[in-house]
């Protein structure tokens, strides 16, 4: 019988974490007062100290603590499947491989990087950490991770989703987090906005300073970040190593390799491990970075210094990005709402080791259904833009006759997106066009920093 | 490092069912009007022969087909945990196991059956299968399987679970279920309730006769059915024989297994393979099947011929029962309201090869809490049942110094529960009394048949 899944033994996570900083001359992120290159120090207020250090690390391996691993073990390794039923469906010459992050007690790839940030923090002596969250995804992972090590969490969720995705905060509660409707009354950056209106919708700008400063301000309480920075990147590499581990299982090796990116750190834990051996001439795979035409840094912004807020707090980094100002339309991919995008994504997009596409919001739809439909798993709508750009891939190998092999990232589970279905089902869901005239505007407030 | 995870081999998929009928001398069903023992024919009108065969099959090992076992791969085998937090957290020499079929796309055991049956009736030239679901674990997995065959299916949801579990609905739809609100104006059983108050909430009761009645009337339709029947259990067993595999990988052996009952099928499941063996006097394992006490046939109910369904129009069943008219209070375990209990389990229990039990609702999401909190996933509240009385036994191995090896199943996770667990922080859920009164009315209605 022809195999499905690719599994491995507990024994068989990785014991390193892949850096691919030494591979890559990435740009300094800038103080955005003085625009000199930023100093470890003002990371370290808010940053656990190893987090900092693997931030600039240019060692190529970096150890994955026991404590951590031992986390890791409740779900990991995952399992890499051959989607054979698609394949059938599409009737396609080529392999279609997904490697799934679902399987994860909070539903996607996000605790590789909280359980690693939380037992940083934990060993620093914190005694708390805090963060922000939008659909929920990257905050119930934080509570989880942060709860594995007994360290209490504050997640500052957007009012907004708050009301919409109510299954979020008991999963979070399910793990002591203590959530909080943002724009709230307990910190500077939220008070005068909840003082106006205490219904207040909220952003992921204002829920990102309420974080920052509830951290800043307390001695033992350190912020943490779900995607963009490096060594978030970084910890989500565990994805790419178990998945070369597996190809090997499979005696196969993939032509081409997809994933969806917000801040970019689900694709590029899948893709780093892969893209080493390219940029060190081993291998010629290409990469597929896929984002939704509603929110397009890599196919519609420009590569330039940018503040990774909208509050204009944090440093400058030099990314691709729409502008620190630009708010998406409200798509149901909450994860894929963001201005910009991973600096090391950004520079391997900047260098053509990867290529961008865009895919709307009724293609993502479609996809996703067709890919349920066959293979069970309904994919959360992320990964959805990886699904459909994946089938577009196998459908041009249908008309060519190319036998390639191609492996996307399916990140997350549906199970907190069942209405965005049932919107889609009841023609509820509009095109979504893509926001030229806001982009333009937002683009034109873009620091003067080249 | 100590192991946490068991995995099996997709190849390591049992080939074959395990049939404990040969073992049991079980009272066969009766024709409700002539109380002689019911024809096969009746069955027939509305099962697939396979299933009416394997009913009542003498053979104790059954072949599992080829494309059942294709289907199976998508998730199965599901992975067995040693669930050392918890052990550490309880401070028992006592060692604690879990089997997790949570892993399945509709996220329970549920599909191990729904996928035979659908193949089943999709191989005897089928055009629809229907059934009935209460919470919707088991409509999604007929959904589910049904689909994978291309074979169209209707739920018929009880109405006020269609309003309080929304997210369901789009589920089963992603899977091209058809789902209709019942009571509904589609069938004899539901119009005129329909036509009284088109928002009448509905009752289990009601969506089965309606189900049942939709595959009656039409030709190449049948009903399909998620517990309670022999041939349910069979299908189940994968789940058994499966850990016997995983146990032994493990170089250790259950000495208690616990489950959670409703219908009992998952409970059967995982414990059957094991039960042959202490029958045939190999092995002498403990086995507790935990009931809620809002719902108690094992504990409170008697064992006697009931009707399977409170409209009274199934055969007659030897069970602990009730009383088919038994309502049980708006418990948050739906899948454990019901008045009966599988032949198979009640002939066990009869015979003392298992020890009932029942757990409040709050003593049950205490235990779920406390599981989640140190393993991370958030379970279901039908198998938090079977947490509470794995650590009460932990606990009791804790006093007595006994090193047991404990084993319970985990047959599905919480993700679309959050509601209820959301009410029992909010200090919402009050105490559910034992229904004494209720139990002792329907008990009155027990038709009069030794």
């Amino acid at each position: 019988m022809n195999q499905l899944k690719f599994s491995l033994e507990e024994s068989e996570i990785p014991e390193k974490w892949y850096n691919i900083l030494p591979l890559l001359s990435l740009e300094p992120p800038l103080n955005p007062k003085s625009l000199d290159p930023a100093e470890k120090e003002d990371l370290l207020k808010i940053f656990a100290k190893p987090c900092v250090e693997q931030e600039m690390s240019q060692e190529s391996w970096i150890d994955i603590p026991e404590k951590v691993r031992k986390i890791y073990r409740h779900w990991r390794p995952t399992p890499l499947f051959r989607a054979r039923d698609l394949e059938d469906m599409i009737g396609t010459p080529a392999k279609i491989y997904y490697k799934y992050e679902g399987v994860s007690p909070p539903g996607s790839h996000k605790p590789n990087t909280a359980v690693a940030q939380a037992y940083y923090n934990k060993k620093e002596g914190m005694e708390r950490v805090t963060t922000e969250t939008g659909a929920g995804q990257w905050g119930s992972a934080l509570s989880y991770g942060a709860n594995q090590f007994d360290l209490p969490s504050t997640v500052y969720m957007v009012r907004i989703s708050y009301r919409q995705k109510p299954d979020r905060r008991p999963m979070m509660e399910a793990w002591n987090g203590e959530v909080i409707p943002s724009p709230s009354k307990k910190t500077e950056a939220g008070k005068d906005r909840f003082n106006e209106d205490s219904e207040n919708p909220g952003s992921l700008g204002i829920a990102i300073a309420e974080a920052i400063e509830d951290a800043a301000k307390h001695e033992n309480v350190h912020y943490t970040i779900g995607s963009v920075l490096n060594h978030v990147l970084l910890h989500q590499t565990v994805i790419g190593l178990e998945t070369k581990k597996q190809f090997k299982k499979a005696g196969d090796e993939p032509d081409i390799m997809i994933g969806c990116a917000g801040g970019g750190s689900s694709f590029a834990g899948f893709s780093l491990p892969f893209i080493g051996d390219v940029i060190e001439g081993e291998k010629n795979t290409n990469f597929r970075v896929v984002e939704p035409t509603a929110c397009p840094s890599l196919t519609s912004g420009r590569y330039r210094y940018d503040f990774g807020d909208s509050a204009q707090e944090t440093p400058l980094i030099k990314m691709y990005t729409l502008g620190h100002d630009f708010v998406p339309p409200p798509i149901h991919s909450g994860g894929l709402r963001y201005h910009g995008m991973a600096p090391i994504i950004s520079k391997l997009v900047e260098e053509e080791v990867m290529e961008p596409v865009a895919v709307s919001q009724m293609e993502m739809f479609e996809a996703a259904l067709e890919f349920s439909d066959v293979e069970g798993i309904i994919p959360a709508p992320e990964p959805g833009h990886a699904i459909q750009q994946t089938i577009k891939e196998a459908k041009r190998c249908r008309e060519t006759g190319e036998e390639k092999t191609i492996a996307f990232l399916l990140c997350g589970h549906g199970h907190f997106d069942m209405e965005a279905y049932r919107e889609y089902y009841s023609d509820e869901l509009e095109h979504i066009e893509y926001p030229e005239d806001e982009i333009e505007k937002s683009m034109d407030k873009l620091p003067d920093v080249e």
